[in-house]
């Protein structure tokens, strides 16, 4: 008796949180304990593997920010023949997988293979970034707006296409992601805009790892420490606009 | 004897995820098991509410969108209040308690009364509807930014200072919150303002609830549809922008 074809494979896209443990959702950890195949990143990595079973294979496909984007496609074409061998898989992406996570890539290779898949939403770094200061990302009257923005396009440097209008807006807190290496940059944009130097601004460092730094600063005085210290040793997010702490605002 | 003077209590504002109780954090579940009081909105209730222990006291604090702002001051006093008295203290706010929870206002009043507090940051019901739709907030190539605003505010109506070249920027997602109300208006000016009136839109109410509705529409469509249909009997988030879904994309 041969054995049955094998069922269809599902894709569970999984967001794994900023990194602390305990920030990955119940249904994250229910999706990790019944996986047969776990495709992780580098930064998605550490204790939240500990909730896949022992039935689970591990696969590090080792995506950093910074790397050329080929290596995507191994990721896609692994992602596809897991499932496509009838297995449940779950690719954990750092964050939310829908914020800076190259979310599409993969969605597009499912749906070009006919293989069911699901997101599972996560907390992204820019809350958790936002709660370690002790802050709200938006304020009732002086920040009605958040923004999530990146750092870096495809090639690593500062996207070209800039809104400025959006971007030097005082009444917005702005996130930038991957953003350490260009905001020296930015902020000189920025000012240019007319975006005053003295916006508070704040520097979060490996949110919820044991390697947590937070600085508070201005945008002008974050660029120039930036600028000093050359390349970040560790993943990064910069908060700038109305930030006043709730001491100072009370 | 008399009794020892009562430790200084201890206020957790916990994000309760949009909805779908396995949206919930295990460290909002945790402190949930833990807490002595919960303090909780009508948004954030329902099954979020069985981690609770049975030594909680629950208490409906009853906030909704739209209703008049002094509420928000009884709110305090009861969190102020409950910790004075050493009780651990979770405040449940649904979403992400640090986009559009009034998150603000109940950290200056912990700080006012020199109460030790934390946030644990959650799920934002933007990226839990992106999520439903199997979409990205961020396409590498085409949404380098997503914003969130609010389609109302203090006053319920649609905010007076729109930086609208921000909002009418064809290459960012942008997701308004309590936006059901006003997004006839909001289409409106961003007409007027260089969007085109097929960008995507999407309608996302109740997500992860029991009622949830997705529509799949373009923001001229949806903004007839809204217009047509009167008020809204759920809470809701409407996204725009490049939203094709990846079939399409691909």
């Amino acid at each position: 008796m041969s054995d049955p074809a094998p069922e269809p494979g599902f894709v569970s896209l999984v967001s794994a949180g900023p990194g602390d443990p305990e920030l990955l959702t119940l249904k994250a950890a229910r999706r990790l304990a019944e996986a047969e195949v776990v495709l992780f990143d580098d930064l998605a990595s550490g204790p939240v593997l500990d909730h896949a079973g022992p039935q689970a294979e591990l696969i590090a496909v080792g995506k950093r920010a910074g790397r050329p984007s080929a290596r995507q496609e191994v990721v896609n074409q692994l992602i596809v023949q897991h499932a496509q061998a009838g297995r449940r898989v779950v690719r954990l992406k750092s964050g939310d997988a829908g914020i800076f996570g190259r979310l599409e890539e993969e969605l597009i290779a499912l749906a070009e293979a006919g293989i069911p898949f699901e997101i599972v939403p996560g907390v992204t770094s820019a809350s958790a970034a936002a709660a370690a200061f002790g802050m709200p990302l938006t304020r009732r009257l002086t920040a009605r707006r958040v923004q999530f923005v990146t750092g870096a396009d495809i090639t690593g440097q500062l996207p070209q296409d800039i809104n400025w209008a959006a971007l030097a807006d005082p009444t917005v807190t702005t996130v930038v992601f991957m953003g350490q290496r260009s905001f020296p940059k930015l902020a000189e944009g920025l000012a240019m805009h007319g975006l005053p130097g003295t916006t508070p601004a704040l520097l979060a460092e490996a949110v919820g790892h044991p390697g947590q730094r937070l600085i508070a600063s201005t945008v002008a005085e974050l660029a120039q420490m930036l600028q000093a210290q050359g390349p970040a040793s560790q993943p990064g997010l910069i908060l700038y606009g109305p930030l006043a702490l709730p001491k100072q605002a009370g």
